[in-house]
């Protein structure tokens, strides 16, 4: 027997897409979400606004997410994980826990969408300070104050007059693991030095960086602005340390286009922090079995020609859980991925003789 | 009355997928191609292997391919184009001209996935000497003869010595009106240098560049090997002028790291093009009124939690008609359009009380 549902695993921008595709076709979705609420890292991490359209992210989410909302098509476990699984391609059982309860699903085919975490920046790196200095925050901790309009100095609550964010933190870093790049940070960072100088437009902001990965038009809609109609100063250098100066914080390093040292004193040190697989992710691939690479993201087969198979029948995947990916590939490999799921329960029920 | 079918315009990498994602669904679907045949770019531009993967482009997209040919599901209409439409979201009536005849075919929804053309260097810049000097040759020509495995100064024939690419050639630049970075040639380029170092072991090869967008796992498949175990030299730089000096051409420009001017003597100069939209797209989006962008693309709408959605209700994009996008990209979205396509002409067949 085979079963037309499909179950996803992560209630992020991809797995939303891919509920709402599904949904419009008629094919019932279960969405299993750990969070007690769905929009995946944008509403968990306070995002202030998306890149690189810089519309406010609560809005554009809960645009995002009204299609679902009282849909017959869809099925809500929030708070829930998926805790055993098994069955085959058309036919899997997978218990859901909630509350302390299990719950039995049946589902055709599986689409996990479990997203990235923030790279920990003092986990194995101590060299910027972040657990040290008050003042040294991550780009999620300064999406969160821009969010609120409270772009401030940690320490003492006044307003910075200098800021300076610092590129692949936890990513093309081999000695911490992470040799990719994590493809987005080059694009929010400058999105929020275009937003710190919006909301205090006499603050000098600095990027330090290696390269400046605005690719497609990332470049024509953020960099350029940031240069042209917003001064924020990019910087391409190479950051040594970052240290305590009075009450303000001093960079060091090399300035690699000048040739020479430098030394920047400033209020506000941002680390530009990297994705790494969430910790739901790795939970999932395990429990499905799925090939993972090297860094713990879930392996998609056959890329570049395809980009949301894995090593298992039946169990596709979509977003960052499968490496970097910016909202705009997660949200179309999610489409893609529900095609997918929807073609297989469909292949499955005719195959059982089943009416749709 | 509404129309079950699906038409797909474009037989590239993102037509292709969404043509054998609606096939699977059931959904009939008619592709119409201006060449004489499938693959786009990949076969047409005769390129020697794909991006990330270095698997060989022909078997990839023949595997691609695969799944459509005899299909009952697909029909093509090869060497054909678009010259007509009428009608609206579940019932278009589009008319396909093809050997000097008409024919009207009706779609319940149109995907456009009329891809990219490589930028003319000659057109519009001739500082670096691309119609001037034989041995000044674009990124698909240097693919092409990568694919030959006859990489040769084409004045002569004879294998060079040294080879340099040089990024950014009509994108990132507002002289030209390509503000945009085309976002695939830096992993192109690296690619290729690649290919060279393995074809031509004694070959040096240099990347002139900006910033090396090795975006997501381009940084740790191609960009470090490159480095590490095929030696190539990247020099960040501003070329001025390419010469010609005896039978070998002289790069000059400034070593921007080094802070000093440079002169390199090669043997063979290759031009990192970009991408601008292909004559189809610009053809496509006046004929069926999509909003464009100012560099001629195709505009979606809603970026970036959604990717496929154009100005006219029932026409989707995918692909690098939309803007620069790499192979992923593109097969994300065909498959993303696809499944937004299968949803509205099932809703207009269920409006219409017609039966699946």
């Amino acid at each position: 027997m085979s079963s037309g549902r499909v179950l996803i695993i992560g209630g992020g921008p991809a797995g939303i897409e891919a509920a709402r595709g599904l949904a419009d076709l008629g094919v019932p979705v279960t969405i299993v979400e750990s969070r007690d609420r769905l929009g995946g890292m944008p509403i968990a991490a306070h995002y202030a606004t998306l890149t690189p359209s810089l519309e406010d992210a609560e809005q554009a989410m809960a645009r995002m997410l009204a299609p679902l909302l009282g849909n017959p098509a869809v099925e809500l476990r929030l708070g829930a994980a998926v805790s055993g699984f098994a069955g085959a391609a058309g036919d899997f059982e997978l218990s859901v826990a909630r509350n302390g309860s299990q719950e039995s699903v049946r589902a055709g085919a599986i689409i996990v969408a479990t997203g990235f975490q923030h790279f920990d920046p003092g986990r194995e790196t101590q060299m910027y300070g972040y657990y040290e200095f008050d003042d040294v925050i991550t780009l999620p901790e300064s999406e969160k104050m821009l969010k609120e309009h409270s772009f401030v100095r940690p320490s003492d609550g006044r307003l910075p007059e200098r800021v300076a964010f610092i590129q692949c933190v936890g990513s093309r870093d081999r000695q911490i693991g992470n040799e990719f790049c994590s493809k987005v940070c080059c694009g929010v960072a400058s999105k929020q030095a275009i937003e710190i100088r919006q909301q205090l437009p006499e603050a000098k902001v600095f990027i330090f960086y290696i390269d400046m990965r605005m690719y497609g038009y990332w470049e024509n809609r953020i960099y350029w602005p940031a240069q042209e109609q917003y001064k924020v100063n990019y910087i391409r250098g190479i950051v040594a340390e970052v240290l305590k100066k009075g009450d303000r914080l001093v960079i060091r390093g090399e300035d690699t286009t000048l040739g020479r040292p430098m030394e920047i004193a400033v209020d506000v040190v941002v680390l530009s922090v990297g994705m790494e697989p969430s910790q739901g992710t790795r939970e999932m691939a395990r429990l499905l079995g799925l090939r993972q690479n090297k860094y713990g993201y879930i392996e998609t087969e056959g890329v570049p020609l395809a980009t949301v198979l894995t090593s298992v029948e039946g169990v596709f995947a979509a977003g960052a859980c499968t490496g970097p990916a910016d909202l705009e590939d997660s949200v179309s490999m999610g489409g893609a991925a529900a095609l997918k799921a929807a073609a297989l329960v469909r292949k499955k029920a005719l195959a059982a003789g089943a009416t749709g």
